[in-house]
């Protein structure tokens, strides 16, 4: 029996340039077969219906890279110099607490606020994944989970020999098993990952067909460190060894060196930018408008909410907005519906998900989320992709839908017991640090 | 009979350093009495109290710079350079839209945004200001309204012979109206107003014993036109006419030279940033370090909703904490307390009001926010300041408290319609520019 799903009743947002002041999305079996006009869409056979009561229909949200789990760690440690950070508060709590019992849990609460907020799929790399491929596709979302990859004792893998070991085996544990889920490898970083792990990760990726990603050229320390130790920069240093054009997405690149984006975009490198987390942690920003012109794909990601110190999209697309005006003196920079897409067919990008989310038409997933306009910081509203980047938070979100199913109705997540998984992450938390 | 208060049950953040986790404050007609530990609170007889439920109280939040009635006209024009936006959209509709009635409108609207984004004061400068004397404090709105100052023709002052004349009717008609109610002059700008006009806004502000204000090296190309047009800077112009130590605040500030730091702290010129602003019109930031360091009171404002988009404070304060830390490439800049008490003692001297707002203490007036932590995005908390700064949105405001008197109650505005004064300025917006 197919599942039909008519979402109608309110204007419809699919895409840059693709607004219906009156729309409608039909979907059968999670997958989207008519979006545009409420005019023209068919009515899917017994189709659930859901009423936008004149609220925004639009794609939902992709977050292209997150630590899903940190949320434990969200406020333990701010406004401190970033080695005192991770060496002090971040690498302590992280030996200390993570585990997969903690990932599922905190990635529970993770998937809670990210699919309130309007994020359906998300871009989650951590330790201990297990926990999260639990978690997310049960919370109903959408989810790309990569296992990091490390030349250090990581929870779960308290032996780094069998760091790409432990990669095999998550990626194959969790291939096919459900459709919200795919899984691949996180390379933590060219400083901390030596070249044959590196080279290890390209090769797994290939021979799994799956994604691998890495952090890149995030802080100028970090750029200084490789020209020390490597004679050349992080992209340098990956394309010397061959392996840029075998990684799929570079997570950061804010310290890149003349003629790198040119290369990331010619070795087909998506970028994964994350401005609320690398202006809190003071190491600088994606100059996203000059890697869109050099031709890099550019998604958005949250990063963890140690960093950030929430998990709401919204917030990063206003911020991409404002930086890359105030950074460029260009109002006209990066304007309303780029910085919008940048979450969504950018975040795709980065995912390996094009085609699948990112927009609403025809034969995309039906991931989809109603925005209440009705708020008075939404009114008047005179264009609705600049409302959603200058003027709406997560908290004016309505209605999800990930893969044709409900998951948030007028505000309340259906998945799950919201209070109860709160009040475990707050008993936990309680050890951790302290907490109100 | 006195108006007794008592709001607690949750904790009390009631200004920097001042946190107890089971928290109270007591008021009698509508001045705090008592803000501390809930145990030893006083009980003011036949108080009403309003239960935190667990959530934080707060001061409310102080706007330092406003152009309220300009939500008629959130996101009508976005992304342009800023001479089109000006000279095409906003002051194209600013002229044929802006009047008493649409001013008393649009106020309402824009205090009920902020109220309920737990904003309880507002600097707000514009034209037709009797309209938002009408507004905010039947909103049950703290309001600090300035009439706007320019030598040319304006909405209400179609002659600017008579600019210092409205001023001053607007002034003393609304002295000692409403306890909730300060008035003064705004003098658009140095590049608005001949030197003549800036003296009268000083001697007017001096003789009726109120402040004046004025936009203040906002753009480079104001500073560039200032050193073409008078051979100096902005702040140096003013300084040449003996007028900047009798300013009472600046606006913006992004733009200035060495040593101009030290000289607004120095004549005792208070700064109100806005960050949000600033950033979308690819204006520059203002350096709230440098500012402070330098001895300034520096405040936070939205600007108006056209160049925001929107008027939510928590925005402002996340975006300046995160400003300087990108800016300085050091993430302890701005550290989360400083940040929040931009919007709120910083604020309270941008208006005139330090002693009366911006903190929760004995002899401040009562203007108290309750936010409601149980939400994921809150979820754990390991310090309240923080998550003011990085975490929430003026979506998770509760209860708000004005002057001793509930405003808002578990998200609701108590003291208007909501629902219809948006739809009267949907109505009108429909008319200004083909909204959805």
């Amino acid at each position: 029996m197919p599942r039909g799903l008519l979402i109608t009743g309110g204007p419809l947002w699919a895409g840059p340039g693709q607004f219906w002041p009156d729309g409608a999305v039909a979907a059968v079996d999670g997958v989207i077969t008519y979006a545009g006009t409420a005019d023209g869409a068919p009515r899917p056979p017994q189709a659930e219906e859901i009423q936008a009561g004149g609220g925004l229909i639009m794609p939902g949200l992709v977050n292209a890279h997150c630590h899903g789990a940190m949320v434990l760690f969200r406020g333990l440690a701010d406004d401190l110099p970033l080695r005192v950070w991770l060496e002090e508060h971040i690498f302590p709590a992280e030996a200390r607490w993570v585990n997969e019992e903690m990932v599922e849990l905190c990635c529970r609460l993770a998937a809670a606020e990210m699919l309130l907020s309007g994020t359906t799929t998300v871009g989650d790399s951590y330790f201990c994944q297990d926990g999260a491929a639990k978690a997310y596709p049960q919370a109903g979302m959408r989810a790309v989970l990569l296992q990091g990859l490390i030349d250090f004792p990581a929870p779960g893998v308290p032996d780094p020999a069998h760091n790409l070991a432990a990669c095999r085996r998550f990626v194959q544990r969790w291939k096919g098993v459900n459709p919200l889920l795919t899984t691949g490898i996180f390379a933590h970083s060219t400083y901390t990952c030596a070249k044959d792990t590196l080279r290890g990760a390209a090769e797994l990726a290939t021979e799994l067909g799956c994604q691998w990603h890495t952090h890149l050229a995030e802080s100028a320390e970090e750029v200084e460190s490789s020209m020390k130790a490597n004679g050349v920069s992080p992209v340098a240093y990956l394309e010397n060894l061959g392996l840029l054009e075998r990684l799929d997405t570079a997570v950061h690149c804010v310290w890149l060196q003349p003629g790198e984006m040119e290369m990331l975009a010619r070795r087909g490198v998506a970028v994964a930018a994350c401005p609320g987390s690398n202006s809190k942690l003071g190491s600088g920003w994606a100059d996203i408008p000059d890697l869109l012109d050099a031709g890099c794909a550019v998604g958005l990601g949250t990063d963890g909410a140690a960093s950030n110190n929430n998990l709401d999209l919204f917030g990063e697309i206003g911020l991409a907005a404002r930086l890359a005006k105030v950074k460029t003196k260009d109002p006209a920079a990066l304007p309303a519906e780029a910085a919008l897409d940048l979450a969504l067919s950018g975040s795709a990008a980065c995912l390996g998900l094009t085609g699948v989310v990112g927009r609403l038409a025809s034969g995309y997933a039906c991931d989809a989320v109603v925005v209440d306009f009705s708020a008075p910081r939404l009114t008047p509203c005179f264009d609705a992709a600049s409302h959603l980047v200058y003027a709406a938070t997560g908290g004016n979100v309505r209605h999800v839908v990930v893969d044709g199913r409900q998951v948030v109705g007028d505000g309340t997540l259906l998945t799950m017991d919201v209070e109860e998984v709160m009040a475990k992450v707050r008993e936990l938390a309680a050890k951790v640090g302290g907490p109100l």
